[in-house]
């Protein structure tokens, strides 16, 4: 399997399997009283994100032992490997721990820096989307498998933009969001991994972030691209596991070239 | 039926019943491609909004044909009635057409202006929550019923503060809930009604938000009051369907001065 685009079809399965694994813990821990502790750049983690993240990587390791793999909580390890997973247990853990189900789990098989085939798992809505080179997004619910697609928007000023929240943005990241709200139609903010996912099934057009790590959004990009899209960090490059945490994603990748003027200027 | 401490519980199973005909229509439309109507406020409203107010109210014309009416697509009738009914089909219809579940129906019952039952329902979720004078909160999903129960909060600075949209707040209001922002742990946007619902059952400890109607706040003041929580105006005083529409919700009433100090004070 040295030819990514034939041979992605047993990665898809085997990222499923992973989700489904993922689910059953974040299930268990979802609205009991776990303890909660600060990480170094303050934000959340619990007993939920670690044995999450330490079951996909017991799982990874058992099938692909060569493999690398990233993830939040438990660090790296054969970062330097042909295919290296990159793992985000709970992207969403404030959602997570005030009793919120739109936090998901991320799972992402990347080459070479480049995401291949992403996951956004939804635990509690019992949602996943999958997306992978070749492999167009698909949305999986209890009534099926459907492909998700994005949807058009001919400009900035019909767009529906979504964020987590306006506070990820600072100094000049904060004007160029606070120009970018003001030339769209709509803002909405909330919502972590499942504004991509919403993109990615054409409902959002818009959904722009800052200060997120290659676990945060290496998932997200075979999603949005196999549903039509496209994700780019602020300058329109392609993202890779070296970017620095800027991202653009797009439902109509006509919009990415103007929201990233906006952004930019000043 | 004329003291309503002895005679909720027919009120709270009929309402109950409305909101399984809300979730009939709601269900229905969800994620299917509805035309969006601006209103005169410009917020966006949709065939589904107004379905299934029609539906709610047709069940109520048929069962309380003497009660009151105050719907939020549909307008007043009898709202000098001793019992009114307050709706709002779809709270969060920013979210319904964003294909997100964080949108809630709310059914309250009032008598001469203070609420005397409320229910949030979140129907794609499964989940409600229901509170009555004399009746402790519920929350309800496919496993069962179980008490609601807000969680303590000894100081603001402790406090998980949530609100729809920072947009919200204009002016010395936005001045007042920047100043909130700062002296609590940590702000979350986003939820409309279910922010409400997350504070009922211990999992937020503070929901302030502005400019809202009375079909907004009725049908949620039960039930946080009936889960151990506070709701008031602003300055602290009752919510009625008189109000001004600013709200301060708090998981542990020890909150509220606090946070309307904050919220006043220039």
């Amino acid at each position: 399997m040295t030819d990514s685009r034939d041979g992605l079809e047993p990665f898809a399965a085997f990222a499923e399997e992973l989700a489904e694994a993922a689910r059953l813990v974040t299930r268990h821990y979802f609205r009991t009283p776990v303890a909660v502790d600060s990480k170094a750049d303050e934000s959340p983690v619990t007993v939920a994100d670690r044995e999450t993240e330490a079951r996909l990587r017991d799982l990874i390791v058992r099938r692909f032992p060569d493999h690398g793999i990233v993830g939040e909580e438990h660090g790296s390890e054969r970062r330097d490997a042909e295919f290296v997973w990159v793992l985000d247990p709970i992207d969403g853990t404030k959602a997570f721990i005030t009793g919120n189900p739109l936090f998901g789990t991320l799972i992402a098989l990347t080459r070479g820096g480049s995401a291949l085939l992403g996951v956004i798992d939804m635990p509690i809505l019992g949602e996943r989307w999958i997306g992978a080179e070749g492999l167009p997004t698909q949305h999986i619910d209890a009534t099926g498998r459907r492909a998700a697609r994005v949807r058009s928007c001919p400009s900035l000023d019909r767009a529906v933009l979504q964020s987590t929240h306006p506070d990820m943005f600072t100094g000049a990241d904060s004007d160029g969001f606070q120009r970018l709200g003001q030339a769209v139609k709509t803002t909405r903010y909330g919502g972590d991994c499942f504004s991509y996912a919403q993109l990615s099934s054409g409902f959002v057009d818009l959904v722009v972030e800052a200060g997120l790590q290659p676990y945060d959004f290496m998932a997200l990009l075979p999603v949005i691209e196999n549903a039509g899209g496209r994700a780019t960090d602020w300058q329109g490059r392609p993202l890779t596991l070296d970017s620095d945490g800027h991202i653009i994603a797009a439902g109509d990748p006509g919009l990415v070239a103007p929201a990233s003027l906006c952004l930019k200027s000043s």
